[in-house]
């Protein structure tokens, strides 16, 4: 039986992109939140939810952290790693040039990832803002005048546009992370060739003294085991008390892991596994 | 002369909020993204700049660090924090219970953030997207319908509208932060006590090699200087190549900074001083 997949929507965002990057063939259904989302496999209605872990559009990492630190422990099965590519999208039989157009409509965050590009080549077009890339693609679709929508391919193929300039965001290096969760992992078929293997740890301190999160390195250093990324959330019990989120560059072992687990239970750490997981970097 | 702040807007909003909690008496300028905001400051239109830094409604924090990182170095002269506070905002004449409203309106992420409440006291109303939680309380105060926003006071006070029910939040203890940012701090009066006083880092690695942050942790530790937040980020040059942001809580001093800077210089690091400033915990 094919799978269920849950996505951030509505459609033409940039997760639903990344989710018809990975996945083929299986049952797709749009959620608006984070939440929904995540909550949809934890009562089985969905098999599979793909979120965003750090999108500069639809939302923010923390959401999807904080919900699944907090409220729904799923684990994460495999990442997906998609370029962000913003165009400028406008009606098929939009013949002027960049001078005619009046306004342009975009979600706030992909305004601002096209902020000097808007304030080079369109200075005099109005900013509009809408709840998602996807929404302003459909006001552009429907309307008469001559207004432009920031989006990804998808946003126009979905609402008929066409490109008018392609890659218009200021970065070209920006890429957004999306996390895969589900309970049965046999569900789970992504046919694309693994880049590297990932293990994300969720540790909490006994205290916030000084050193301890050195300590907490060490750990790892020793043993040489490579962290790609860390990050300090706040606990939800008052300022000041933290959590960390640790990636480590490689796949969960019997040996290291452990060790390290062990280790920093032993200093009174709390040390949770989110996942050991695949990472897809896929092109759209 | 009095200082003119710019702040991320529209009125009625958490910035909103913050900034008017913090000043009293100067001119308010509203902005609809946070690069413009910043560029405003850089460019001498503005005084002062309030953005958002850890903030669940209006924006990611990435884009505020990202922008101060790679397009403008203004310094953060201070820090603003306030309590997230949902309420259910309706019509000064409705008289009706939760059961009578058909929907509610907010910002994605004030919707994810009352979750459970929406859940459980109102499971048959229709969810409805706004761009901000200002812009939901402008339609229920526009509308004839039983229909409800989530926002905060500001968002009532400004739309007319009255606190059906309060602090509808799933979380108590949640906070928002911003920053401050000015190029001439004589500009800034905030009469609040500061709660305490921060220094914030921006350091990048020579390479991701195994180790390389626990030796840059180190350089701290050994001088019990206590990090309160610890953040890394990708460098925009390629998924892979990472920058950290670590905030120490005390002032900036002429013997342990400077001792930290030159030994992880010694390393091959970059190190950026972004501000040495106080913290300002309000109530609103």
């Amino acid at each position: 039986m094919l799978a269920t997949i849950g996505y951030l929507g509505p459609k033409g965002t940039f997760t639903k992109l990344a989710v018809d990057a990975a996945f083929n063939g299986e049952h797709k259904e749009s959620y608006a939140t984070i939440p929904e989302c995540i909550d949809a496999v934890e009562h089985e209605e969905i098999d599979i939810a793909v979120v965003p872990l750090e999108n500069a559009i639809e939302g923010t990492v923390q959401l999807t952290v904080d919900y699944l630190v907090h409220q729904v422990r799923l684990p994460i099965v495999a990442e997906i790693v998609v370029p962000i590519q913003q165009h400028l999208l406008v009606q098929p039989t939009f013949q002027g040039s960049l001078g005619d157009i009046t306004e342009v409509h975009s979600h706030s965050h992909a305004i601002a990832q096209c902020h000097q590009y808007l304030h080079q080549s369109l200075p005099e077009a109005k900013i509009q803002y809408t709840t998602s890339t996807g929404k302003a693609a459909e006001i552009v679709s429907k309307s008469d005048l001559s207004i432009a929508a920031i989006g990804n391919k998808l946003a126009a193929e979905v609402y008929g546009l066409k490109l008018l300039q392609e890659n218009i965001h200021d970065y070209s290096n920006n890429h957004t992370r999306f996390v895969v969760l589900c309970k049965d992992e046999t569900k789970l078929k992504i046919k694309h060739p693994v880049s590297i293997e990932k293990t994300s740890m969720l540790i909490s301190l006994p205290s916030d003294q000084a050193g301890a999160l050195h300590q907490v390195l060490s750990a790892f250093a020793w043993r040489k085991m490579s962290l790609s990324k860390i990050e300090s959330r706040p606990m939800k019990t008052g300022l000041g008390n933290y959590f960390f989120i640790i990636d480590v560059d490689q796949p969960y072992d019997d040996v290291l892991f452990p060790g390290v687990k062990g280790e920093l239970e032993a200093l009174g750490c709390n040390v949770t596994i989110m996942g050991t997981y695949p990472v897809y970097k896929l092109t759209i």
